[in-house]
Formats: C-alpha cells, sequence, structure tokens
C-alpha cells in the first residue's frame, strides 16, 4: 500500500510558507503502516496539478491532496481532480443547503461563493469539514483512491482525522512499515555511532540518525507483520537505551519541553527560570505544555544589567567583577529566582548569542547554566555554533535537560 | 527559466521532520526571478531518487536537491545522481586531499569515511561547504542544470548562498517572475477585499491572500523585464497600503516582530514585558532581533498569582476581585513592569491558552492586553481561536501590534 501527498498554492512553490501539512500527513498515514513514498508540492496553475494528480495516480494506491478548496479564484484543485479523473464539475444539493444554513448564520456569502463551496467533481464521496466551510471528498479512480482536504492546518487536521483516518483504519493490509524515533541530547552523531557498535547486530530495526538543532534524533524502522514489526521496535528501543542510558529523553519521539514538563506535573516539582540570552524561550517551551501551571511559577528574562541585579537579587558587584556571562551570574540568578518564587528548582542562562558581541574569551555561542535547588546549586557551561536562534534553541534544549537529569537524580 | 526543488530523506517522507530546506530554497531561488514549478520529497532509494531526478531534468531547467551526502549508509544520493546523468562514481583526489586535512585537525574520520565523502559523479564541478564535511556538486546534463547539497540546514544554506547563488545571478534570462508578501494583522481577509474592492482594477500584480494565526498576508505576483516587475510590484505595493493604512505592518513579508524590534530601536525607545498565558514567546520573539538588548529590559512571565504580585506590584486584592485574565490585572502588570524596569513602555497579557481552564464568562482563547507608557495605560481584550499554541501564537503578534500602534501614535 503506498501514498503520494500532494499539496498545492503559489505560497510553497514561493516560499512564503513551510508547508506543515505534508509533515503532518505523512507521519498520521506512516502509523497506519501505509508507505509514504513521495511528497509533492505545486503552484496554483489547474493544468500542472492535474497532470500531477495523473501521475501520482499512477504511482500510489492512496493520494492526498491538500489546498486550493476555497471560494477564490486561485482555488482550483476541484477543477483539476475532474480533469484528472475525466469528472464533470457538479453543484451537490446536500453540500450547498449545508452552506446556506451555515452562511445564514454568519450572514457572509454571496450565491456565487456557496455555488463555488458545493461544486465538486461527479460521483465524489463529501468528507465534512467541522473547522470550515470548504468540504473534503474522495474519489475512487482504478485501483487507486483520492482524498482531497482543505489547505489550511486545522482544516485539514480535522478533515483528515474525523473522515479520512477511519477509512485508513479499515484498509486491509498484510504488511506494515511502521517507524519509530528515539531522541537524544548531549551526545554527537559518532558518539552515539560508537556506544552502538558493540551491540549493532543485535538491532534488528533499521537505523538511521538525523542530527538537530537540540540533539540527534535515532529513526528505527520495521517492516513487516503488524506483530513481527511491534516486537522488533521495541526490542531494539530497549537495546539502544540500555547501551545510551539516560541520553535517550525520549523513546516515542516527543520534544523535550513535553518529556521534562510531564516530569515536573508528574512528580508536583515547582520550577522558575531566569532567562538571559534564551530571551524566554525556555519559558515559552515549558508554557506549551497543558497543566504546565501547576508546576511553573514564573520566568524572569533579565536582559539587562538592572533586571538582572533589580529583579533577580544578582549583586551588582558580582556582574562587575564577573561579567553578565559567567558562572558567578549564572549561579546567582539560578538562586535569585529560585529564592523569590519560592519554588523547588531554579533554571538559569546567560549567554552570547549572536550574532555580535563576542570576543575571543567569551565567543558567540558561549552559555553559562546554573540550576539551584534544595540541596544547594550548580553550573555549567556550553559553547553552541550557528545563528543566534540556533544558539538560543540549543541553549533551552540543554537547560532543560539539566532539569530532567536533575530530577533523574544525576545533578548537572 | 524553470526550476525543480527536491529534498531527500525517509525523516522527511515519514513526517518526522519538517522540510524547511525546500521553503528556503523555494523563496532564494524565487526572489532572482526563477519560477520554481515543483517541490517533491522522496525517501533514502536510490532508484526512486535516480527516476526523480531523471523527471525533473526533462520537466526543468534548473534542478535543486538536498540531502542524503553524508558518509553513512543512507547517503545515497551521490550515488543516484551518477545514476540518473549516466556518470561514474570516482573519488576526487583535491576533495579528498581537504578532507584528510580537515579530519587530521579533529581526529575523527576513518580512511573509509574521507573516500565516501570524496565520492562524486565524474565530471562534476564541486561547491565547497563552510559549514561541514560534505561538499555540494553540480552537474550540466543535456540543456538542464543539476545542484546537489547536504540536507543540514545551515550547510545547505552556506553551500546555497556561497557557491550556488552567484551562478544564478549570472544566468541570463528574458523574463522574471518575482513574488512579494505584504504581511498584515488585524483584518480578516473578507475585511481586507472589501477594502480592496474600491481599487482592485489598478492593482496591476496578481493578488493573493493567505490567512495565518497573527494575520493574513497578501501575495503580490508580477512577470516580465525586471524593471516592468519591480515598478508594477511598488506601484501596486502603494495601492494596498494607501487602502489598507497601518493594518500592513511589512510590505517586504517580515515577521512582525523584527518590524517593532527595529522600531523600538531605531527611536531609542525601551519596553519590558509582562507576560502571563503567552508564557515568554513575546521576549523569545523579541530576543530574536539581532542589537535588542539597547531597548529591551526584561520580560516577566508571571504565571503564577504570586509572582503576579511580588514580581509586578500587581495588588492580591486586585487579582481576588477581577480574577488573574482580567483588564484590571492586565493594566497592572503592565504598569508594574514598567515601573519596575523604568523602560519607557511596558506590554502584558493576561489570558488563557487553553485547552483547560476555560468557563462560559472567561472562555479559552480570552486575552487581555495592557500597554502602559508615558502618558498613561490602556487595555485591549481579544478572544482568539485555535489551540493553545496557536492561540499563544496570535496573543503574541497581537501584543507586538499593540506596541507598533503605540509607536505609530495611535494608541491602542
Amino acid at each position: 500500500m503506498r501514498a503520494i501527498i500532494l499539496t498545492i498554492g503559489d505560497e510553497l512553490t514561493g516560499g512564503h510558507t513551510i508547508d506543515t501539512n505534508s509533515s503532518y500527513l505523512a507521519g498520521r498515514i506512516g502509523e497506519q503502516g501505509i508507505r509514504v513514498s513521495r511528497l509533492e508540492t505545486v503552484g496554483d496553475d489547474v493544468k500542472v496539478i492535474a497532470r500531477q494528480i495523473e501521475i501520482a495516480l499512477g504511482d500510489a494506491d492512496l493520494v492526498f491532496v491538500t489546498g486550493g478548496l476555497g471560494p477564490t479564484s486561485d482555488d482550483i484543485t476541484k477543477e483539476a481532480v475532474a480533469l484528472a479523473t475525466g469528472r464533470k464539475m457538479v453543484i451537490d444539493p446536500g453540500l450547498r443547503a449545508q452552506l446556506e444554513a451555515r452562511f445564514k448564520r454568519y450572514k457572509s456569502a454571496t450565491p456565487a461563493v456557496v455555488d463555488s463551496l458545493a461544486s465538486i467533481p461527479e460521483n465524489s464521496e463529501i468528507i465534512e469539514n467541522r473547522a470550515g466551510a470548504a468540504a473534503g471528498f474522495s474519489i475512487e479512480h482504478g485501483d487507486a483512491r483520492i482524498f482531497v482536504m482543505p489547505g489550511v492546518p486545522h482544516e485539514m487536521e480535522a478533515v483528515f482525522v474525523h473522515g479520512i483516518l477511519p477509512i485508513l483504519r479499515r484498509l486491509p493490509r498484510s504488511e506494515v512499515t511502521i517507524t519509530r524515533v528515539l531522541k537524544t541530547t548531549g551526545m554527537s552523531e559518532s558518539t552515539i555511532a560508537g556506544k552502538l557498535e558493540p551491540v549493532i547486530d543485535e538491532i534488528e530495526a533499521g537505523l538511521g540518525y538525523l542530527p538537530r538543532p537540540g540533539g540527534v534524533e535515532l529513526r528505527l524502522t520495521a517492516r513487516g507483520s503488524e506483530d513481527r514489526v511491534m516486537r522488533i521496535l521495541s526490542e531494539s528501543t530497549r537495546i539502544i537505551t540500555a547501551a545510551l542510558g539516560e541520553r535517550v529523553y525520549s523513546p516515542e519521539g516527543e520534544d523535550i519541553h513535553f518529556v521534562v514538563g510531564r516530569m515536573l506535573i508528574d512528580r508536583g516539582v515547582t520550577i522558575a527560570v531566569a532567562e538571559s540570552c534564551t530571551g524566554g524561550l525556555i519559558g515559552h517551551l515549558l508554557t506549551q505544555v497543558p497543566g504546565i501551571s501547576a508546576v511553573f511559577d514564573r520566568a524572569i528574562v533579565a536582559y539587562s544589567n538592572s533586571a538582572k541585579t533589580d529583579s533577580l537579587d544578582v549583586p551588582a558587584a558580582l556582574i562587575e567583577e564577573h561579567g553578565a556571562v559567567s558562572p558567578e551570574v549564572a549561579e546567582a540568578m539560578a538562586r535569585g529566582v529560585r529564592e523569590r518564587a519560592g519554588t523547588d528548582i531554579g533554571l538559569s542562562t546567560t549567554g552570547i548569542a549572536g550574532p555580535g558581541g563576542g570576543t575571543e574569551e567569551k565567543p558567540v555561542g558561549l552559555v553559562y547554566f546554573g540550576l539551584a535547588g534544595l540541596e544547594g546549586s550548580e553550573t555549567g557551561r556550553m559553547v553552541f555554533r550557528g545563528s543566534r536562534e540556533i544558539v538560543k534553541l540549543k541553549a533551552a534544549v540543554h537547560g532543560l535537560d539539566l532539569v530532567r537529569c536533575h530530577l533523574l537524580g544525576r545533578g548537572l
């Protein structure tokens, strides 16, 4: 069972928008054991879209299309699907009635807009869109089947989850291909390869390395019957986590802020953060976690020296003597925020995110970390490579990992 | 002149990684007036890659490939290019010598790794990689030309900017297609369409609407000689900004934090932020702007009520009386952070990001804003739709826009 995903829009081929629909769909379709063989993106050109749909219907069993279902002139995907599958466009009376009811409520659409939204290739199966006006639809064509969804991400997700996923779950299949992602931090690709060397022959799953700003992701892939695949994946995961120890922070591909956030919530450990070079990113990441308010008290983004002194009680003399980017100031920030917030843990960052501000002694990318806990406080030092954005991201991940290690009882 | 971008990696077709290379390249190539007709992604399968390269070389004048150039077993792009263009793989002696010198310094590669990295299809032109070990390369094939780059984003960018962009700039071309993005916030698609109605016939450029979490992006596209295109784009931009006024925050596709950050820096206006529901995101966005430390003093992410009281001087009685999510508390937060930091402006957010915590009176997505300045303070109220992440993002953009409007002298 092979799938192709086709996303449509001039904003994608023009590089103005990063395509997140492809990645979402590839992940969800892959989870069903269906192999995604190709992702494609084309602009708003009806002939080009029709041609790529025809090719895709020849190459794959399932074709997933997103984008271009709205009522404006650049929304031409439905015509392209009709062209590619040799169908006429018709106005669906049921869909039209629904749309009329919807727009009566909102008082916001002309009859032409309603007709345009209610037009679909004949004999399509309509798929409800609970999040917007543009319905999805599906067509069987030869041995293949095409699913068409809107391009706005939350509408695409609504159509996919409620209308398409149930169909995929019912598809018969003898063989599945499943990939599991293990996330690590704090070790390079070659260090990991060295540690896995002695056990590499025991790892039955296919193994891929993917270096990312916050650490290396390991991708384990297995193909076969579902039982066999699940057994291989869990056995391979066990072998790898035994070899790499706590450097694997998630065997399920989760981001570190969700892992750390849930550890804090589950253990009832409260935290406050004092950020300088990360500029609020650690606070932002922790507050992505639903329910974090039970344990996250505050983050003080103390960018200026006076902010460090008067909002974190870092002595001005300490900054004067060692500089704001120093282990001494990192430690004082962590202690200060913990003290002020009355939390179990205080975490701090201070460094030089760049692109300017570096010196020979304190280069761009240098970051000091402080972690204050019940038994005292510790500091760490890292030099990260990359742009301002990358340095901030790496520093935030490292800081969160320090909290994780602290909770695991290892200290810094 | 038509281009196709092909990105390679099982992590992409598996949905484990969002492909940002395609979007980056599409944008940069499009800026050169070259039309990107298709983006494609395939997994690590040498035959599939070779086939798609062959098809792309038939369909386009320029083919850009990223990913799969490293020394590990899943790095097979070079073999695929050799297969597609009918060339043998050879070890390039100059490249090998460079790699040996590089690895001598780092003491970290076996001879097999060096040979693998130095192998390229014969008669390729090598393109230096200043950011890593895997060099790029280029091949002329019939009337088309293929450029191959590593997949790690900062290495891809280094190879593209230093080695490929200069070649693209020298290409002869009679006609260019250029798209300009105007970013707006605070108006819906249909409101914008209504305001543009009276002048729509004067807008010579093609006009596309793209709704995004922080506002609607307008895409203007023109084709023709470079002179003509530039004239059409600037005239169309002038007409649209005249019709929409200050709701256009960037006529050059810039994100709002860069626009606001630079306004603050240019005018020497200092700012401090008090965040509750945005959780540090406003601080994070502002600190993405190089040089912001001259004007950004601090962000206090006061998640708990006690943090609001003791780090922002919000009276406990005020929270008791009105609740933490209220205009009164938003105003007190903005005043408090401005006072404490001694800045010109204080900005605050307090709201319910969800998914839990909403009530009938105060639903998920409700956010209050406070802005304190020299002449006093004001508050605003919005209800945003979407996930926790989307609500945070919309609230951060809206908060930054309040600062922009304040600086433009309009108040809230």
